[in-house]
């Protein structure tokens, strides 16, 4: 028996109407936020990927030679090409260009719980400009996208790279080691941060510092401890979320996100009930636009993990209710088989979601089957009603029968 | 600069809302039909690919070994991949299993109008029975679908594999051959067919009477020329899609459809705007999951060219008028900037699609970018109105504008 590729998966048909429907969600969200959709292809030359996140991801990627000997490869994220769009087909556009996208992205990797080999990101991007308002235009629809899919326990975490970057540059770490200790903060990998910056010479006292700020924790009221514009910039936008409803957030500056490319705000939002793997959304302000041969341009973004953010609401209990059928068309004898089609169809056509039994079940079997399969109204089509132009409609949720005329159908079921 | 990869496209908002419209056309319809969504991975083992079509495709596939050293290859369609998921997953469901599917597919050939290397396909399959009924629900789902998207000039053949088959056989070409006629028949090849069964001993008489068979086409009357089941079968399948409304039908008996896993009855669909390219969704009953190493089942299904239908819905002159953004805010200073905040979060909470200024715009440059985004109502927030509790409402389409309490603002948008 053929079985899907490791790390893959099929979706059956009630979790897919869940996907769906929590993907809409998304969808309707982003755009009463004025974001609007695009899509990229699902595979890119592998140089985009490498350019946005350093050689190290070849080892992730799903990389591979066409026939034409190009070398590409699956997209392990799409903010690289939404920016190489931006930068190919919508620089010249007015700013700031609201975008999000959902689909695939494929990472090779071991599977384990809530993460797989092909697994489906939501992300957003605002290019064209970097202020609080910004910032804070994209905190602000990632929070209300968690709260529109129903997620009850969760937290926002909101840092300053620039805090951070600016402290271990004046603790006399070259820039071109930058990205290396700041790898290590991001994990909390203190016990190797520390002879790593040590070999770089900076003292004891200043290593110390510079964790005590990667663990500067708390509500608003922590940033009196940032000095400068960074912290004026915090303070701008939890007053921006705020007017905006959006209160339950936290500083701290020990979000680091692993990547080069991000300049200030960097934010995060977990769900505690994931336990290790808690993190469902990510993102901050970046340029990246000039990596792929375009102009520098200052861009605020976020992706959300599907699969992860589905499994913590399934963690809280949330259940999806399939929408099942609404009519199901079953008819006595073989003569009124094609009258039942007729009926199926004029159903269909007033936009009801209805059925009509394809095996030739008998009347008992054919109502088992309407029972399991979730139908609300079963349309029993007997020759002898027929001759008076009606039809039996059954409510399988009360069990009550009533013989209605056929073309009376329609609002017998609608109401 | 890098470029996205070649027969492959980026869809811009405009376009992907169009997509997505015309997407969601489909899978309602499909639900009305009672077919349920499924999904499966963009990539699977090659081996289902080649079970299916022959080793032919591989010429044609995305294939690849990923760090596993497994053979897997990007999806060329998606009919092996649902069957290969009913086999592993959803044999032991109550029969029929109705089920449809959207999604990238990839082909590597040379691009060109109308055909991609990532293209999109909607498909369907109904498994579980193979009689008249099944048929005919199908080809009414294609062709309810294909009405649904309001394409205008377009035509259903409908034919039957079976009675060329036994033709053929009869003719004395062997079974193993069957396959290399059927090819060339396809394409409508006469030129090659002739030599091929020459060389097989079969007459000129007789080759005239195959191809003579293979252009039999009219409406359903021709089909008092098709003998015995094949003939009754197709003769049911009308009759009962003339009872569910759909009446426009051509048989033709020169359908054949590529594959040798067609059992019965095969349909295509084309739109003659598109001239050689004209198909536009194909299918037809089958088994497949008995080469997959399940039981053998049968089924009946279709696949839709998303592309290439929307390509003829545009060729007829049909166009899709983007939904815009209902409102716009303009903070006339910045002292309002906050407060608008607030009033932008407030719409977009009540399920409005609303923007604000975040480029810091001047009153008239944010009016010309109201103008060109599509803004119906823009909201002038307005340090002196708003001392009063009131902003100005602009109606963007009359130009008529109107102060208004912020807390009405919802009900003098909403009318």
């Amino acid at each position: 028996m053929i079985q899907r590729p490791r790390g893959t998966r099929d979706f059956l048909p009630d979790e897919m109407e869940k996907r769906r429907f929590y993907e809409n969600t998304l969808r309707h969200t982003a755009k009463t936020f004025g974001f609007r959709e695009i899509a990229t292809p699902i595979f890119e030359e592998s140089e985009l990927f490498i350019l946005r996140s350093g050689p190290n991801v070849l080892n992730e990627l799903y990389a591979f030679k066409d026939k034409g000997d190009r070398e590409i490869a699956l997209r392990p994220e799409m903010t690289a090409p939404a920016i190489r769009m931006f930068v190919n087909e919508m620089s010249n556009d007015p700013k700031p260009i609201k975008i999000f996208y959902f689909g695939q992205c494929f990472r090779y990797e071991r599977p384990q719980s809530g993460r797989y080999r092909e697994f489906f990101q939501f992300g957003a991007e605002l290019i064209g400009n970097a202020n609080a308002y910004t910032d804070a235009e994209v905190i602000a629809m990632a929070s209300s996208m968690i709260e529109a899919l129903g997620l009850k326990e969760y937290k926002i975490r909101i840092g300053h790279i620039g805090v951070l970057r600016q402290k271990i540059t004046e603790a006399g770490v070259p820039a071109e080691r930058m990205a290396e200790v700041l790898q290590k903060l991001d994990k909390k990998l203190y016990d190797e941060a520390r002879p790593l910056m040590q070999e770089m010479g900076v003292s004891e006292s200043v290593i110390d510092s510079i964790f005590d700020l990667t663990e500067t924790v708390g509500d608003s009221s922590v940033l009196s401890k940032v000095p400068g514009e960074a912290g004026d910039h915090l303070r701008q936008i939890v007053e921006i979320l705020n007017a905006m409803g959006i209160n339950d957030l936290e500083i701290d500056l020990g979000v680091v996100r692993g990547l080069d490319y991000y300049t200030g705000m960097v934010f995060e939002a977990e769900a505690p009930s994931l336990g290790a793997e808690k993190q469902i959304c990510g993102g901050g302000s970046y340029t990246l636009s000039e990596l792929f041969g375009g102009e520098k341009v200052f861009s605020t973004g976020f992706a959300i993990g599907f699969d992860r953010i589905l499994l913590a609401m399934e963690k809280e209990g949330q259940t999806y209710q399939p929408e099942g059928i609404a009519a199901y068309v079953v008819p006595v004898t073989d003569d009124v088989r094609v009258k039942s089609s007729e009926i199926v169809a004029s159903l269909r056509r007033a936009g009801i979601s209805a059925d009509i039994d394809l095996m030739g079940r008998k009347m008992q079997k054919a109502m088992k089957y309407a029972s399991s399969a979730g139908v609300k109204y079963t349309v029993i089509v007997g020759p002898k009603e027929l001759e008076e132009g009606c039809v039996t409609v059954r409510d399988m949720s009360t069990g009550e029968q009533q013989t209605v005329k056929v073309d009376e159908l329609l609002s017998a079921i609608r109401n």
